[in-house]
């Protein structure tokens, strides 16, 4: 089984060396290595897969103290290569949640869905299919929180280290989002930032542009403003009306979401404030 | 010589086979016909190209007949397939202005390229290597109502029938706008609607996209609102800073600009609004 | 309901009036409506969407003869826009059949999926997630025809109108294909015409290619030379092995798969000699 | 100034740290790092970016020395990132000659244009418009080789880095190609390997395929087979004669090239075999 490192830090001469020079000190075996420093703000990025017999915690330690010998403020983990308990939110739409569930299903996902959470019940016989548990969260008042509380008393159960809203269509409470911080991924039906919050093949329509997108981020407190982990756009034309674009637009939709949570399950995403870096 | 018909009009059952029916009875070839009916507004296009001795103001009288009986409020025109006179408004940046130049000197615009006019002396040279005369307009104050009147003059001998911004780096008034409504097409450094305004490429780099775009449009008196003809993208990662993203970016604006000049030449462009109809 | 006519004839003068005559003179209304004429064969196409009360024989009858006025050799059909029945060929990938059991799950093919055939049995399961009948018909012998009158037998009772080798990756008999002329299509895993044969990625791994595709076609007598439908590609580096670029290679095929069905299920597709002609 | 670091050789443990150990104890400061090592050969690639002042001789003959200790038959070299002296050759076709040109002119390439040779003398005027030498050595013979002679006493003024074949429509003979190992760029206007030899967009016309591409490579004694270096393609529909095809064409044709010339320029691209490894 491989391990990947993940190191976010100050920058300085020499932190790669000290880094290789433990993993080779314990005769791990290194299968592929990214760096990075952001030229902007002079931070060090580093994502190293290695491979042999390893003490996470004794490696942790090691590279810790060598890099605390050069900067200050890092941030070093280390991930086993191995599949993540995931859970997907829902709505009314099956394409996204079905692709997910498929990949799932053909054994293309590093993650274990756990559950189906949806605030409407269409698409139970779906997850059904693929022997998932499906919950159906009715909202019942105005009382969002009380919603939530209902969700967070399943999702204990799970335990889940990522959450995916697949087309789920309510906006989740600062506390919620602030409960799974750079956890939770959703697809945005729109090259963000444009068209931002509801209906945006309807905005896309009538400004006339030529081209639309799906953006999957992060969720963070503001709406539609997190990370963005991942885009991808379509050509349209005059000929096309909001509905079409909807419907045109769900084919880069679920790709652009399975691509970013693969980046995510992969370990292979970094976030440092509203930007992701990515190594491919 | 071919001509190009375009029509306008609410929609009504018929008009297709009242417009044929007229070039028909004048022995004249259809060689490209296209319609659209917008279904949110009923509204109705066509652009017909044709060949054969054609008399357009006689042609034209009749069509308006044929069309008034079913429908009021028709806007009917036809145009000769022939060189449009266009300036072309340039900044500092080279690359806009270098592709159409080179586009007019191997004949792949419909255009006679009249003159350069530019707020900067930088690209002079370039110009003169295309025989082009380049008027540099300097901005001598704050003024900016003198320094459109100063163009508005030199514009005068040319009777441009449409000018093009190729990264002319300057707003222009809503009165300069209006004299030329859907006649000046500019090109804009990001995928519109998303970073209006100055910048767009650090604001995208602000962002954290993944996708980069450029937007040509025509010109109307709000900034960067105007109908979109077309657009296009390429995608950059976290190892793009502003600079470089901008300096990628030139490939596709020079691209869409071009694209979308021989679109409006060829008149194959309808403005409905702040959208576009476009027959390619 | 709709019906899609379609006629593919010499080229005259006046066809689409008299075409448009007969649908207007039985109060059929027009919904969508495509021509073309190929410059070099003088061949003549036309797709018509209409609605409205219709006896397709009486109609068919009146165009035919309409149309024979002024050419020979028309071929005029009418088709109404309802589900065709289809049966699906697979092997042991799962992508291709997955996503066509998932869109048809959903509503998004105009097809009811009759049955999935395969020569392995690894896809059962699949199938009857989705409660779609599976034929295993092993290849018990080096007889291709012995093992191919085993799939006719089963194919009988579900008169297929169309057959979707969903990476079926055995080549059938010339007898065979003839059986079911511009029925059966098939997806390649690669940009055709380069590796035309076995192991395409392996080929386009050797061949040190940039760019990877996908091409859907119809099946022919000669190996991976049938009419071509859709085509997709992606990019590829030094980086990708033939493993990794086969793997990648999906997401392209089940897309172009499914997006050349769609244009055969909605009639938007001719056949003419070795080319397609596809209104959109 | 920068210089560029290139190694190609047998892969081993520990080749990057010997490396960057001469790197570092001469005060040389990397700023950009890439390497790869292929599987299927186990061959290892580096790619070093770097300042500082530098006498070149000598950190190759360390970095040599060091590397041989474990492995044969390393090709290490330093090249300064200065520009490089070119020769493009040109027909009739000005598009992908003009691109170049203007490239040049605005400072966008990493070379001298020394001049440009043609068997014809449309392009003359063009080149003369950006006072670059133009040499039109006429085809008077069926005699390839004297014809080649005459063009290699031309070069031998110029001691062109890399000869750039801009639709340049002739086949180059093997002693001439061999002269210039891995130094001649030519653009080919097909998705490589479809469509070889003459006339890829009739030929392509004639497949109906729904894409069509370009591809620049290095020249080598088999026409059309050498190492590939970039590639792009663009979507067509039945509605492209072969004409429109090679109109179209052309965009992709005059981009390609040019960017697989900045990727040689810049030292980005090594040859292994029929194929390249490029660090972006």
């Amino acid at each position: 089984m491989s391990h990947v490192l993940l190191i976010q830090s100050p920058d300085a001469v020499g932190l790669v060396h000290r880094v290789t020079d433990v993993l080779s000190s314990h005769d791990l075996n290194i299968i592929a290595n990214d760096e990075f420093v952001d030229p902007e703000t002079a931070r060090f990025f580093m994502r190293t897969e290695f491979t042999g017999a390893v003490e996470p915690k004794e490696i942790l330690d090691e590279i810790r103290s060598r890099i605390s010998e050069k900067v200050d403020g890092a941030e070093v983990r280390i991930a086993p290569n191995t599949p993540k308990r995931i859970v997907i939110f829902a709505g009314k739409e099956p394409h996204c949640l079905g692709d997910l569930l498929m990949r799932h299903c053909n054994g293309e996902l590093l993650a274990k869905i756990e559950a189906v959470i949806s605030n409407h019940f269409e698409l139970a016989s779906l997850a059904r299919r693929f022997d998932i548990p499906f919950h159906h969260i009715e909202v019942k008042s105005e009382d969002r929180l009380a919603h939530e509380e209902t969700i967070q008393s399943v999702l204990q159960s799970y335990r889940p280290q990522y959450l995916v809203l697949a087309k789920y269509m309510r906006v989740l409470s600062p506390d919620f989002v602030n409960a799974y911080p750079n956890r939770i991924l959703n697809i945005h039906h729109s090259f963000l930032p444009a068209f931002i919050g509801a209906q945006p093949y309807r905005q896309a329509y009538n400004r006339g542009v030529k081209i639309i997108g799906a953006t999957a981020h992060f969720v963070t407190e503001l709406l539609d403003d997190g990370p963005i982990i991942a885009q991808s756009v379509i050509p349209v034309t005059h000929a096309h009306t909001a509905k079409s674009m909807a419907h045109e637009g769900r084919e880069i939709e679920k790709i652009v979401l399975a691509r970013a949570l693969s980046l995510v399950l992969e370990e292979r995403v970094f976030v440092c404030g509203r930007k992701t870096i990515i190594f491919e």
